[in-house]
């Protein structure tokens, strides 16, 4: 089954907004057994969109297009497919009642332009998108299947997940399977992982295996081809227990766990509780954390001391080792620690303070120096970083280098 | 002049990488008033790029490719486009020697493969890499121009720079320019915006309107096309000023200034200061204004008043209220932002308390209910939200929401 995906909206030609949906999709697709064999990108323009389809209903078996279903006149990915494939429009009275309470929801009159979101090709399979306002649509026509995804990338990928893919493996015999799995680590650079590597990487075929480094954090990912599922797995599980040989201390989770969540399950399991005192992350960590559903249940609360004076004052720092050791030091990152532990009365307290810049910096303190300390019922630890980044980029590595060592400290202690 | 990118490259239809040439790419040539229309990416396949490239022949005048010039059998760009125009490849005395500096450089013997990359098709203009091995080349044929890039980021970028964009300029006439600003608004809904100018757009020539909803917030886009930027600009004031008188209060900031930056900017202006407890957002409001550089003037410090505990001991929340009105209430976020207000001695507290989700909803309280308020020497104020989205979602909405609200009570009250 030959797959092309058309990325619609003008926002991407001009170059305003990088294409992230491409990238999703075909991954997606590829995993389920479809080949993807073109993208195009086409601005929100009648006869260019409708040229575009009908190049794409000639070359591919299945045509997969995101952007253009919102309640514009600029948005006519829609009209163009139902007069690509000469069907007319019609009214989904339930597409348009769920719009009217997605608005009733929010306390506000449904405009009038949300009408059209309601409007669907003859025939047209609806792929529910809880998202947002605008639904998916599959339509087929002549041995063809176009399907509609909306642009935003929160709503696209939510209808891919939930609502495409389940259908596409139902409308279609299995295409022979792409499985992989990833392995995510903690407290390692992405050349020793190479390194520790070497031989595997330069030795792959079926499964393959790659290194990624991927919002500050180092993934591995694993990649099998086969006829089944369980056949996949079972060809991955070799793999993986090679590679967790060398790198067990460093392996946290696997897919799509994040170290936010994977520290959650392990504060949970322990019946342990949590609190941040944040500096330079100014609220990150906590933020983070409250990601996770049901984090209540573990992080009690947190104070964002970015003020001398909040750290004294809130979390009770004392003003000598302020004056003494300054703001960031080995010193107030465990009375941090310790102060906030106190302050909610949590098993553990973190602390966190250092200088993510791009001012404040000296030859003493450079810019990205992080300390980050662990108080408990046994002590306090303390470890000290020096990151290389952006504002923003600090700020996030700063964050996961303190779930790494809270994670790491509750499997040494309890 | 029309303009076709083709990205070439397995691994973009595998969604192993993501395709950042592209957007920099149209982002270039628009600025220099070429029209970026089409975008293709195709893997690396004798057959169909040779088909790829035909329909853009057709239907371009430019067509600008990315990737495929290594020294690999893989690499086949070269090879399609001269197929495609007829020309036969000739050796390039001046890049074998260029390649083979390269490689004396690094001390090593040049590969045999390279010699490959210094095939070029018969009568092609050389754009000079002097970031890796593979040249760029112009190739020009019926009218048509065809530009080759190599496909690494870093290598195409500065071949587009230094070479590409200057001997295009060189090549055409100037074909005028697209300069385009952005509208930020807050605190309205993409339909509402949309039927606010619904004249407009439908009257729209040059310059151009469009709407998009992007992370949580509504932006507009006002595009002109003249002949050089300072009647660009005058044209883009006049339909400005006329989005203005219908939006006013909702345009908040312009081009690539966040309602964060924007609200900094507006707390620095009035020496104010500022300060956070927050209960669903999880520390996200203070998180995305400490993204700001020299945040530390005004965000004196916060407090993640997850647990009820928190709420009363930490910032003075009575158990009262509490008990009577629960912790997602109008009365307990007044409490919270008076408390923190209290606690930081800052010029405004504010206090957000809702419900994220996914669960903790009831049908009195449902997920998506979010109070925040504000409190100031000159007393409280308070707004009731209803969201619709995911966990994060709710969270990022809320924090809009919140800023916006701050940003409105500024400008009043001072």
């Amino acid at each position: 089954m030959i797959v092309e995906v058309i990325n619609t909206g003008t926002e991407l030609l001009l170059g305003d907004i990088l294409n992230t949906n491409f990238q999703y999709l075909s991954k997606a697709l590829n995993q389920k057994g479809f080949d993807v064999l073109y993208q195009t990108t086409v601005g929100d323009n009648e006869t260019r969109l409708r040229e575009v389809l009908k190049i794409a209903i000639a070359r591919a078996d299945i045509i997969v297009t995101t952007g253009g279903l919102g309640p514009t006149r600029g948005d006519i990915t829609k009209e163009m497919v139902a007069s690509a494939l000469d069907l007319p429009l019609e009214l989904d009275q339930e597409t348009l009642e769920k719009i009217n309470q997605f608005f009733i929801h929010r306390g506000i009159c449904m405009p009038e332009n949300n009408v059209k979101q309601a409007m669907i090709p003859q025939g047209a399979h609806i792929l529910k998108n809880d998202a947002g306002t605008a639904p998916g649509l599959a339509v087929e026509a002549d041995d063809k299947l176009i399907i509609l995804l909306p642009g935003p990338p929160n709503e696209m990928k939510h209808v891919c997940t939930e609502q495409m893919l389940p259908f596409l493996e139902e409308h279609f015999a299995q295409q022979g399977i792409i499985h992989s799995k990833v392995l995510r680590l903690k407290g390692i650079g992405e050349s020793t992982v190479a390194e520790k590597l070497d031989d595997i990487i330069m030795s792959q075929t079926n499964p393959t295996i790659a290194i990624y480094a991927r919002s500050g954090e180092i993934i591995i990912r694993i990649t099998a081809k086969s006829i089944d599922y369980a056949m996949a797995e079972a060809m991955i599980a070799e793999m993986e227990a090679e590679v967790r040989k060398r790198l067990e201390d460093n392996i946290y989770g696997v897919d799509n766990e994040s170290l936010a969540k994977k520290l959650g399950e392990e504060l949970l399991k322990r019946n342990s509780t949590i609190s941040f005192a944040e500096s330079c992350t100014g609220g990150l960590a906590s933020s983070m954390l409250t990601d996770i559903p049901g984090s209540s249940e573990y992080l009690l609360g947190s104070v964002v001391s970015y003020s001398n004076e909040a750290k004294a004052k809130v979390i009770n720092v004392s003003e000598d080792s302020l004056k003494k050791y300054g703001a960031v030091s080995e010193q107030v990152a465990r009375e941090m620690a310790a102060g906030v532990r106190n302050l909610f009365s949590t098993t553990l307290g973190v602390g966190i303070t250092g200088i993510a810049g791009p001012g404040g910096g000296s030859s003493e303190k450079p810019v990205g120096l992080v300390y980050m300390a662990i108080a408990s019922e046994k002590g306090i630890v303390c470890q000290k970083h020096k990151f290389n980044g952006s504002r923003t980029d600090n700020k996030l590595r700063s964050v996961l280098a303190a779930f790494s060592l809270v994670f790491d400290k509750l499997n040494e202690e309890f």
